[in-house]
């Protein structure tokens, strides 16, 4: 069926300033007189966000290798789904999600070296087709936007990667804007009211067109 | 490389004597002077173990959807098989594994109806082509051992589903016992003895042949 509200997601590496943005769409949406719900990835239900701890933190000192992460990411996206987005959207509200499927294919694909194929099988297991109406894309250098991270406080065992991680998760980003015109690029070294600036551009101009 | 040890497992429906079976393959393990370690499924490790939980109850009121369960099945088992089977195997010891793969073909494939090719690529994304030595699958009608199941206690999320899961799941069973001699079937609605008879001949069997 046919979903009434639209899912906009905002994707970057660390420090590009997600935070900042997806409070620019939240008041464009609202100045637009349009309902939204905020999600973030993974996580959003209460087992999502026991998969994103597991992931993050690792239990009980034990770590998840690649696939354990990959097959937990999922589910969790799974379950974040079918119980959140897909009911919000249905009932008219818009969907604001701090990442989604695109973060996978950058950091475990790109980042840890999955292959985007096999990526591809799981989510198409996991979501089907589902997928984002807009992506907001956050570009930035990975060494600036992890000494912005950095300065803000303690990093988590995806945040502590390497620099190198971080450069071929941003190839996946960059692919993705190519390819998909789904996906929209912000330059998001400028500062930050010009980024705020573009975002705003951008989601009001999908706004417009639907 | 060659693994030294060997990995056996237990398969079977709720109320198929599982538990005993695998104390009889101990005892018989014991009498061979072979060191060995017990494994559940899902379960084994403190992530997979918290994995089992939400899968076998769900997590704060909130239940896994059929993809998650299968996603978090996965994880689960890749946890179990890098963290514990494959490094016990290594250095020696044989592993009894109290359910493996095949359950889940047989529970999330027949029972739940997702397609086993589906199920397939995602157990070669988290294990490769690791699979057990040696699988004894326990043979009852689904009504006599869900009789027996039900009369030691509580079920739990999987156990409580209608006989035709069960009898969907044991055709799953029986095609394993058909197309692949590593799978032995023993006939588990006879009197206990009569049953661990068996599985000591099929066991006895392996390690001399081993």
């Amino acid at each position: 069926m046919t979903l009434a509200g639209k899912f906009i997601v905002i994707e970057g590496l660390e420090g590009a300033g997600k935070s900042s943005a997806i409070e620019s769409i939240g008041e464009c949406l609202r100045r637009n007189g349009i309902g939204f719900v905020n999600t973030r990835e993974p996580g959003g239900t209460a087992m999502a966000e026991q998969l994103r701890d597991m992931i993050k933190h690792g239990f009980e000192g034990e770590m998840p290798s690649t696939a354990s992460e990959v097959l937990m990411m999922y589910a969790a996206r799974c379950q974040l789904v079918e119980q959140v987005i897909r009911p919000s959207l249905k009932q008219g509200d818009w969907v604001i999600g701090d990442r989604h499927d695109l973060s996978s294919r950058a950091y475990q694909g790109g980042g840890r070296g999955i292959a985007l194929q096999e990526l591809d099988t799981i989510r198409q297991f996991a979501i089907g087709n589902f997928e984002p109406d807009l992506t907001v894309y956050l570009d930035i250098d990975p060494s600036l936007g992890l000494s912005r991270a950095r300065s803000r406080g303690s990093l988590d065992r995806i945040e502590q990667q390497q620099l190198d991680f971080f450069e071929r998760a941003r190839v996946v980003y960059l692919d993705a804007v190519a390819s998909n015109p789904k996906v929209v690029k912000v330059d998001a070294s400028l500062d930050m009211r010009a980024v705020q600036e573009q975002i705003i551009t951008e989601v009001q101009t999908f706004i417009d067109q639907n």
